[in-house]
């Protein structure tokens, strides 16, 4: 294996190469020129091996859904990604062959999302390799997307469809026996590549549509409780109304006990945003532009916490409100 | 042990206090909104339990030396430091009374360097306890210091005392057993608590006294060894003047093998820069209002690479260049 200074000349200085304030990594930090009259947003993620995501990933995916997960962040709050910093803490199993499929597919993600690596720092560990990043972008002022912002009478929407980044863990983990080959795979790329909703947290920000947004990353259940307790509300969530994915309902239609999995299940990365009912048709034609599903699936309201109700209003008790990654 | 969301309110929530953007850490992102004018400056720093700290070192000062490692490098870059974001894999013995005493040294370090926490991530790791941090500050524009700048027939500088780092991690490790107790307390501070030179830094910078700078992590002659190659030029280090402490004299006494740890030793974080003799007298005059020792070590010449040189001016020969990290 090479040393800490071949590694990054080799596979990380290239990622660095269009950002001029990055110098190539060769210096102690990188410079970035903020756009005037925007304000920064930034957001750290970490993930460990074993934890956060499987030792037999393909390294291409791992840096590609750790950068993902922080561009959801940035999104969430409605700020155009501008670059990043990585910190590695390589050990185990990773060799060189390993990092370097690591790094190509965080050079695939720079293409597609328009951003650079601006810092980094390798480290060996002899415990579980370990990565966090450090996602920055950039905002007007007075378009940040806050969780706090939600009103009584908002109605509840999510992008996308739900429950396929935990189901498709469970398919990575081989506890979807009952599924067909498509779905699992299906499912398992919605886990392991998750798809950041970059337009939709722009659109909801520049247009001022969304009084509340966050991405699901606990699951919806918490993440609705996310918002609910720092806006001072209650939410209720309407279960039949919560879309789900081709793959997804195959699966439920043979373990319909996977249903709660749906609610409370993590790293969907959709994100989910409260808007005054009188948006509903301009949120509608915002769906029919970016050709993404948003589906009102309930209302904020009066109160604490968040209730889960069936097609006939009953509530549904969950057993719990979702996981922390602690 | 309480929870992630618990962990995160109670410790760590309140070092973002001061800063609005931040909004407790309770949203996807933190919010920062830059100075007008200013370029924005990034560094990050990883540190794994067992490797770049020692799992009984004080947990105050585990958290205040990836600070102030990661300030060290906004400073050799002329930035003012602003603020941070910090991810955290806790395991091992880490406890809840660990994450309380680790955070109450950040918010003194908060304190003296005036800077806030913007975000974080807490996760759990199966293996080594594992913290990395990002920091950032501000810039003029015209103002930033490279390690790249650096002419030929430049003075080479460098603030403080050098080597007592490499000394306090063989103090801490029991291998300086001819050393007295202060001494070895000394030192042992020194490894454990790096002070950045903020105040410095700043004043290269503003006053565009240094042509390159670069803080001293790696060692004397590997930190030259960058400037020199980013410059384009060689450099040669007089060993005799390269400045000790007190307690580092007192070892070197004893055991003047070491000599050469001091000079390819590394996490001294002192700076490390150059400048063009004409501003000699500025330099003294700046080392007497800071009241910090600036002392000329050398000069950069054509070539490529260090020399070391002994008070005779017959070269030094040196088994390696300093310590990497990987």
């Amino acid at each position: 294996m090479a040393g800490e200074f071949e590694v990054i000349a080799r596979y990380f200085a290239p990622l660095a190469a269009r950002a001029p304030g990055a110098a190539g990594l060769r210096d102690d930090g990188a410079v970035f020129e903020p756009t005037p009259g925007r304000d920064l947003v930034m957001s750290v993620d970490a993930m460990v091996a074993g934890v956060h995501f499987r030792p037999d990933d393909p390294p291409e995916t791992v840096g590609r859904k750790l950068l993902r997960v922080n561009l959801s962040d940035l999104v969430a709050m409605g700020a155009a990604p501008r670059g990043y910093l990585l910190a590695a803490a390589f050990g185990g199993k990773i060799d060189e062959a390993w990092i370097a499929a690591f790094a190509r597919g965080l050079a695939r993600d720079q293409e597609i999302f328009h951003i650079d690596l601006y810092g980094g720092d390798t480290v060996a560990t002899p415990g579980a390799p370990t990565f966090s990043l450090t996602a920055f972008g950039e905002v007007e002022p007075g378009r940040v997307l806050r969780r706090s912002g939600a009103r009584g009478g908002d109605a509840v929407y999510v992008s996308g469809t739900i429950g396929d980044g935990a189901l498709g863990l469970k398919a990575l983990s081989g506890a979807l026996p009952g599924a067909d080959e498509a779905a699992r795979a299906a499912l398992a790329a919605r886990y392991q590549l998750p798809e950041p909703r970059v337009a939709l947290g722009l659109a909801l920000g520049e247009r001022g549509l969304a009084s509340a947004a966050i991405d699901i990353s606990d699951g919806l259940v918490a993440d609705l409780g996310h918002i609910a307790r720092t806006s001072g509300l209650g939410a209720v969530v309407d279960a039949a109304a919560v879309p789900t994915s081709a793959a997804a309902a195959r699966v439920l239609a043979h373990e319909p006990e996977l249903r709660q999995a749906i609610l409370t299940g993590g790293d969907d990365y959709e994100l989910l945003f409260t808007a005054d009912p009188s948006v509903a048709t301009e949120l509608l034609e915002l769906s029919e532009y970016l050709d993404l599903a948003l589906t009102r699936i309930g209302s904020m309201e009066p109160g604490r916490g968040v209730r889960v109700v069936d097609a006939a209003g009953r509530e549904v008790s969950l057993s719990n409100g979702g996981w922390t990654h602690f």
